[in-house]
């Protein structure tokens, strides 16, 4: 894993960047969302951990979110950098750091964003669409032979029951409540019952979320790096981690 | 067959880190199933069974399902590495492992999900579309000379008589029951009973699945590995095996 | 034609695997047949005849079927390596072996499947679609002038008439009554009436093949080549030969 | 013109196997002929039969059929090689021997058929669209000036007229009046008038044809090389020529 | 201009053979006539017009016809070879020889061809569409500013006049009588009334031509050049020159 | 500017024959305007304007016009080859020299034409299409914010009103008569009244042209570079210079 | 970071020329922004600002906005550019500096246009599209399952309610005021009363832009050199930093 | 930037000829105008007026026009030239200078037009479409959030209301002004109100254009040049400066 220096420091030691950016989903995921890199995501912050000259990580954050295991895993890292490696790990978050963008900043001891980032989305959302109808009007039908009663859930070419929407809903709700205990976890100053109100699915800017407690400071990343090494009590060299090309992280069909 | 050293360890020793992701089809089935391949995994599973140097194996399972044959071929390697080379297999789900994918996990000695892993949909399903309307709406007629009744079964030009319903979910229903009894011989606290009640086709989530008693464990990959390690009680080197690029999973029409 | 080592044996000799996999058409017989090579098979069956060393031969089947010429040249092959070379030819059913894919299978000495495998679909059909309609609304007529009142029979632009019917409906019955002798042939528990009263185009699970007598036994690829060594009372070498890139099996219009 | 060996022998000599494969059309005919090499097939037959060392040629026809002047080029060759260099060519019919694919079949002294190759077909035919209605919905209109009443003869905006027809019929009563002078010569023991009886266009099996006199033998390739071998009474090499890639012969639209 | 040996003579001299196919369309007549090249053929015969060793010439005529310019321009090259260099030209027609087909053929010495070629053609044509209906449905319309009434003649956009049918016509009628002349003067048994009655844009057989005087013997390219060499009294090498890949010579639209 | 020699003369000098092919657009006017080169023919023209060697120079005019003033341009070099440096310019008409085309042919000493070239088309148009009513029926409008009634002239989305009528008709006029004055000069047998009355917009055959004095004789390349060489009393050698590939001629709309 | 010489000087130290053009979008932000360089942008101005040598920047800015995030960036490192290391910034405007473009160039010192630049556009705007109705009249239904009522706002397929509406207008407010507060401090003649009056999102030209207080002087890019030059009292080098290509700065939809 | 020689002199000295061609639209302002180089053509103009051998200099202007801005850095570029550098300027006028394209000819000491070149369209154009209409039958609606009344002004989607027209209006009248000085002031035999009414937006042929002023004599290219040396007293080298490929220059919506 290659380090490009981004800051020269005048002590020892490091402060690691890595960038969370694009739709986060695994390699196997999907066509369209090759530009984020799971595996080397995880590999990089492992890396930073285990890296007895890295004092701090600063997590650049611009992404709309993804899903749900995706940005687990992501957070389930950022917890064991904090605890397992004892090292401080700060936020500076990009134009957006929503849903799942935010989900993988909750942990962070400081979370730093601009005034205009769009942040918030907090929660869980399954789409789909229904053409029953205009397979009708065209004239196909569909012919579907299946074990269960539940086998083609989310069928595109059959009516949603209402038991499926419980099914579904049950999913959501479990994800969602997941969400929640993340925030109120990595939030110390907010209860959980303030996280299950802002956590209604509007999107806030980062001066709202100052606001409300979602995010600490307003700031862009150089402030980040300042406010860490401030922390930090020396000026280190900042590096970054060599990373692929980003494409397409709007085009993506997903539940997150 | 080469090896990738994921995780150096301090004893002597391998766990082999198996991926199992993308639609399960093999190479000949289709253009968009290019990405899994089917050879490929058969090998490495066949390649940690037989290196007297892998101790256990985990398997990161990330996968909708996919072919019927497919799935029981992979099921059947696995529970031969169990049983015949008696070596212990663990399960680690990715964001979906889903139909095929639970049944090539359900002979593990430990499965492991995400709570928000997306798995259950246990059940087979057929699905074909009728455009026989459309066709007779824009002018165009099917002209068949067959042999016998059913050598058109499935022809998307004629409507589905209830003879082709019966035959066609006579081979569901076989192929559920088999898949009820991998099931059912693969998690030994689930009754018969139970596992049909279960696998009437809905999805679950990690967490749901941990209460049904479909898996095992909530935990990440890393949990997955740390568990197998305490099991074998040493801590050797983690190695995968190299694979290709993953192209194209969710774009294919399958009976699974 | 170079072989690779599969698995390796420890008394002399050698088992061939040889893959029947994709559409079975020559090569002149259309542009998405390009992946199934014909010519290369015929070659691949002769070659393993003709090589003193190899003991006997294990078919990996996995087709929907393909021309009526074709499946009964590669049929003829295996009957004369049985015939004329005097060895054992053992038959592996992948994912399917439906129609031509049967075909070929039906003189083997030993023939395994999966429970699910996809067989049968035993019989002939034409297919082609009329537009005469379509054509007549769009403003479009079509100017024949021609030598026979059949000449051009099963155009898209004219009614079928009785009498053509009665012409591709004896080739049809003329190539069903080829189909079937070929299985009644190969499967000596089957009466010939037997067999016509399966061969009704319908498709079976490998299950159920094995119980009507279409199939021997259930097995994957490996339980077919463990029973060839106990046949041949030896553990030799298995190999295979090389084969090209197997593309877009699923796109094609066919009589079979 | 490079030769390929297909089978050693052991007596001097050489069989020559030469292929006509695809739509046979000359290569300014159209775009789509491409994959079938007019002046290169002439050129192989003349090779063939000024080859001092060829004792005797297989054709492997493999054809739905094409052009009128080529198709009757190839019988010239053939018949030349039979009456002025004293040789036997022997036909052996793959998937499809159709139309000009029996015409340079017809002088054979032998032809061998599997028992479902699609031959017969046996005429000819003139096919155009009329779309002047097409034209007129659209408001587009042909502005056409000529020198002659017919010189626009088929064209696709106008209506075909009594004379026109009369003038084409005469064409392909000509053409059919050659083809059935050609199959009446080349086949021995049908009359002109059972020719004629054969030739309304129909396609027959390969094992219809048997019966009705168009075929001698049922057979694959290895069955008409062996009879080649038996009639010559010796086991000479057999070769064949090197041929380019054949692409598309499915897409074309002609007269045959 | 290399030359390639086609047949090897026994006598000294030689016999060039120069194709004429594809559309016969100057290059800077359209992207589709490109693969037949005006110049280049133009050189070919003045090649074998100039060279001394040639003693005869076989013009190849496979095209639909073309421009009645360039007809006219290969016309006065045979011509001149004829009446200027004294050399015998005769022509082999192939699958077609039609309008300006045989205007380059009606000089020749002697024509051959196949009882199938379709030849006659002979007249003139101008295309074109109105689509000025289609316009005003569409709600476009027709902005023109031109300096004289007939400057827009054949303009998709309106409707042709009496009085510029009369001037098309007219051109119509210039070139036809030309062509009538062409075959005038190098068809001596046909008198010029004769030719009239022929010319009227019908197409016809080989063998039709024989009958009517257009053509004066049936045979293939190989009885043309036999004749050719009766004629000479000698067995001289056939040569040919080497010419470039012919393209598309369907798609054009052109006066011919 | 390297030459090719077309014909070898016997005597010193040169006759530089250039090719004026495609539409005469130049570079910047348009991306289907690429084949034909303004600055390369007018480097040509003053190359062998400058060459005393070149002692005649023969253009070969094939172009349905273009651009007016690269017409102009390039007859304004004719002229300057002619009156400075006192060379003969003959023009030999290829398939069309229509509208620009006889434009820059008007000031040669001798025009050669084909019977049948197409020229002629003497005049001015400016064409172009109105979609207003289209735009309307879509539930488009457009939106125009302009300093002057008449910026947006020729604008497809508004009506042409009888003001705009008369700019644009007072600009075809204009260079129409720039066009009949071209001609007037050119030919000196005749008067501008005749000019003006073939100058309608009609296209003439070339034998149409001899007859009303456009076109001085009949004949093709050759017989023009037969005519420059008696005109000079010598045999010199003649010589192209170097082109680059002429693509696309047809496509362009355009004003000429 | 490679510097272009632009403009040789004869005094020591350097004037740096930036340019900021196309779309300010970050990498992440989707396909269409590639031409744009986010980071590289912000690297520059660093480089300039920490380069001994620099004596002044001039930003050369044609860009008709983009995300409020980027901009604001952008304008902190120009302000830090300014306060921190005391250089001074001067702003040549190009065709456009509208929106962020003119949020960019607010803190310069002095800020250049052509009288003809298009500015303005003060304000934030959030666009999409709502498609129900047209989904409903296709007969496509959306099934969302989500976790709290505004997870799926400004979704495309359903209809904004007045609370949506109340939470984006909030967003777009606090944008919009802290665009206000960038402009009111940059120019210090203008009051906020006076900004927010100018600030209704109107375009201006470069010319009422230096009436109305936004713009400092009309002149072009060399103006704006020259202006700097007498600002430092010297002459010194000018030059660029090397920049990629710039693509598609006009296809982008985005909230600005 | 590499000189090519155009025309050898007899003097020392050099007269530059710049090319001014294609649409006038720096690189930024859109993927069609990639072809004009607009920094490159500065870059031209200040090596000439530098450049101590350059005598006088000659543009060649063929272009419908472009930017506003653009044009005006190219006309003070040609003006400094002139007055700072002391060196006369001429223009010839291809097949068209339009509107911008006249813009920058306007300051020259001469301008030459040939008689049919299309100038004038003197003014400034904005053109754009409102689809709201069309949306609305399709059922799509527009949802906007915007901080001021006139943010999305221009709006495809929303009718322009008089406040909108207005605004609008301002600027083009603006622009329009500037445009007039421009005029009035290059062209001194020009009132200021005899501009205005030629300036209309009126399109003029060369020839109109010299008798109303705006034009001093007709002439192409050559006469130019011609002309610039008799200016100059001498006859020195022609040069060109190297110039990259000119694409698509009529593919363009712009304001001009």
């Amino acid at each position: 894993m290659s380090e490009q220096l981004v800051e020269e420091g005048t002590d020892p030691g490091k402060i690691a960047v890595i960038h969370i950016e694009g739709v986060l989903q695994a390699g196997a995921g999907g066509a369209f969302g090759g530009g984020y890199n799971h595996e080397l995501l995880l590999d990089q912050l492992d890396h930073a951990a285990e890296d007895g000259q890295v004092d701090g990580i600063v997590l650049r954050v611009n992404t709309p979110g993804g899903g749900v295991v995706e940005s687990d895993e992501i957070h389930d890292k950022v917890v064991e950098v904090r605890e397992e490696f004892g090292k401080d790990v700060y936020v500076s978050m990009g134009a957006q750091a929503a849903s799942g963008g935010y989900y993988v900043a909750a942990p962070a001891d400081r979370i730093f964003a601009n005034g205009q980032t769009i942040t918030g989305s907090l929660g869980v959302i399954m789409q789909s669409f229904n053409v029953s109808e205009l397979a009708e009007d065209l004239g196909i039908s569909d012919q579907t032979i299946k074990s269960g009663e539940f086998k083609d859930i989310m069928s595109a070419t059959r009516e949603m029951t209402e038991e499926d929407e419980e099914i579904l809903q049950s999913i959501v709700d479990d994800a969602y409540s997941q969400f929640v205990g993340v925030i109120d976890e990595g939030r110390e100053d907010l209860s959980r019952s303030e996280v299950e109100e802002l956590a209604d699915g509007r999107i806030y800017t980062g001066g709202q979320a100052v606001e409300n407690g979602l995010v600490d400071d307003l700031g862009n990343m150089d402030d980040t790096i300042e406010a860490m090494k401030e922390n930090l009590g020396s000026n280190p060299n900042v590096i970054e981690y060599e990373q692929g090309f980003n494409f397409g992280s709007f085009v993506s069909v997903q539940m997150d």
